[in-house]
């Protein structure tokens, strides 16, 4: 049996978390990175800019995992008390480190004289090391204590991302015997999250030893996903078998998308650039369309219609992709009808979609794309 | 005194938000809702589909607060398990609900016959109340017991936000003495946060007894934030005062936003509708008028122009928002050429923003609205 992969919590802290004024990506970013890293993430909890709160987060986090990562609170004003929080939990008296006072002095050199403020940045327990922030006045700390670390890193996320990539990663794979996770993804459109997982037939529940699966339903369709510490081998199993079970539902797997597979159909059959005209939809198709990288097809732009307004010349290409949402109907569904002309000719087809707003906005560009596919595929 | 605020813990609970798979909406959309409601969120958790972990983060959320929200892990599939962890927090036994059953056999009757994995949705304890989903299949959960309430959301945003505005916000109003949050909030654009700042002269320290201030940069400009418990007439002052302070930067406040300021300025104009062409947008501005409601100002549609493309006739209206937006230079700044024609002319401008990705996108949008709103406002 391979050693149990390091287990981690993430503590985002910051009032203005909890009022809903900002949105906690950092906390998005670094699970996905621990994940990738092998380290398995097992909560993330937002908290409050509160010492004592703080103190006892750090408290009951390094006595469940072997890392414990914060971001935030490491600001110059008095509400940034991440540092007095972790000192408190590990019962240890911040001090001023000379070398930290004189990088924050030069950092300031240029700006005129340093805020005082700002020179509790400087402080830090006996246990941290200090970890470089090149582009901000917060350094980050890095605690190895008690068979715990403890990781701190500024909550501005571009700060937060270069420590990470730059200090901590290195020593997390220093630190700990990382085994990263292998990930295999199955793509579907136009069947439902039960439906496949019906079709599956016990595959989720069962697939294979070592590996775990996952179904998440977003609006480019349900996503398979299987996973293993273990060889990378081992996941085509699963896979081949998710494709067989599905059949024409399955767009694609991995980096493959349904504009990518779309695209890739048009280009088998002659069609150098593409233009679409759509309605109902505030413009979802063309946005998707305009950022697909690496298309075989050029994309020469897009035309949004409001209803009962006339259909004007778009701009020139092959072909046009056409898409009209229609409203939705008592029952929250909506159908929207896919045409294309030019080159390559698709007759007008009706497809039911769910979802409502902006989902229900790119599940009907999606849908296009799919109708695109299952015909030229 | 006014009696405290009462007390909530938010859970999402998901194991792919644990692997950075999706991001964490719901948490930031009722965060905002509970400080605006007058609840004090003391924390968010967000943890994985595992019953024993479920039920572990319901009994010491309970423990904590007078109200706990969990979303996600209602739906129909093996690792939906909020139901059974909270079960066994409670320590009550889910039994299947006739009436729900019946609903959910009405909702799939459309489609044809019903995963009998949907069954699980079905199924309630003793002590909760089923709230309906009239768009989705997961009903949730109201549970007053013990002195705390428990309140389960399905995890798909759509769901979770009617849900919650329909059903969850009048039995909260009901249920707890509360005393709303009074927010006004000042929107500014084509100025930073740091110049904000200075700007208002200490304003942001000192707002007012019982007031607090913040500050906040948004893709739509830097908006200022001023939030009583006690009267909404004491936000007058530091309303006012930031935009006497601040002149034509402001735009707005409140409800107010850059397309709607822009859209009212062109109606006093004469202009009935209005068409847009972009370029290097990816259809941002074209999606930011479509979804302006309420405007005075029909929008008739807009075109997205492929770089290097001829631009093709738009739909007809009186007036054409053109917006070119330009690569990035060196140091990521870019820069957007802004004109209009027709009916009412705006000569070409050149304004330069900050950013990147889609939010560099969504930024020349704003800045187009913001160049016809300091032009005819």
């Amino acid at each position: 049996m391979p050693d149990a992969a390091p287990r981690a919590i993430l503590l985002s802290i910051g009032t203005e978390i909890l009022l809903g004024e900002i949105l906690d990506s950092n906390a998005a970013h670094l699970a996905g990175e621990l994940a990738r890293l092998g380290v398995e993430l097992r909560a993330v909890r937002q908290l409050a800019d509160e010492r004592a709160t703080i103190a006892a987060a750090f408290g009951e986090a390094r006595a469940a995992a072997d890392l414990v990562i914060a971001t935030g609170g490491l600001g110059p004003t008095h509400d940034d008390l991440t540092r007095e929080g972790l000192a408190d939990a590990l019962g240890e008296t911040l001090t001023p480190d000379q070398g930290l006072e004189e990088e924050l002095r030069r950092r300031f050199a240029a700006y005129g004289p340093m805020p005082t403020s700002n020179l509790r940045q400087a402080l830090r327990v006996p246990s941290a090391k200090a970890l470089p922030n090149p582009i901000g006045s917060a350094p980050g700390w890095w605690v190895d204590r008690d068979r715990s670390v403890v990781v701190l890193l500024p909550g501005v996320p571009a700060e937060m991302r270069r420590m990470w990539t730059e200090q901590v990663v290195p020593r997390l794979e220093a630190h700990f015997a990382l085994r990263p996770l292998h990930v295999r993804t199955v793509k579907t459109f136009g069947v439902g999250e039960s439906a496949v997982a019906e079709a599956l037939d016990g595959l989720l529940d069962a697939p294979g030893d070592g590996i775990s699966a996952g179904i998440y339903a977003r609006d480019d369709g349900v996503h398979l996903r299987f996973a293993t510490r273990e060889d990378a081998a081992m996941l085509d199993r699963p896979v081949d078998q998710s494709q067989q079970l599905l059949g024409e539902h399955v767009y694609g797997t991995d980096e493959e998308t349904l504009p990518s597979v779309a695209l890739r159909a048009l280009a088998a059959r002659g069609v150098g650039s593409l233009a679409s005209v759509e309605s109902g939809t505030a413009g979802a198709l063309l946005a998707i369309l305009a950022e697909a990288n690496g298309s075989p097809v050029t994309y020469a732009g897009g035309v949004l219609i409001a209803d009962g307004h006339v259909v004007p010349a778009g701009p020139r290409a092959d072909a046009v992709l056409h898409l009209v949402l229609l409203p939705q109907d008592p029952h929250g569904r909506s159908r929207v009808q896919v045409s294309m002309d030019g080159a390559t000719v698709l007759p007008p087809t009706e497809i039911r979609i769910h979802g409502s707003g902006p989902q229900r906005q790119r599940r009907a560009a999606f849908a296009a794309l799919d109708t695109v596919r299952r015909a030229f595929g």
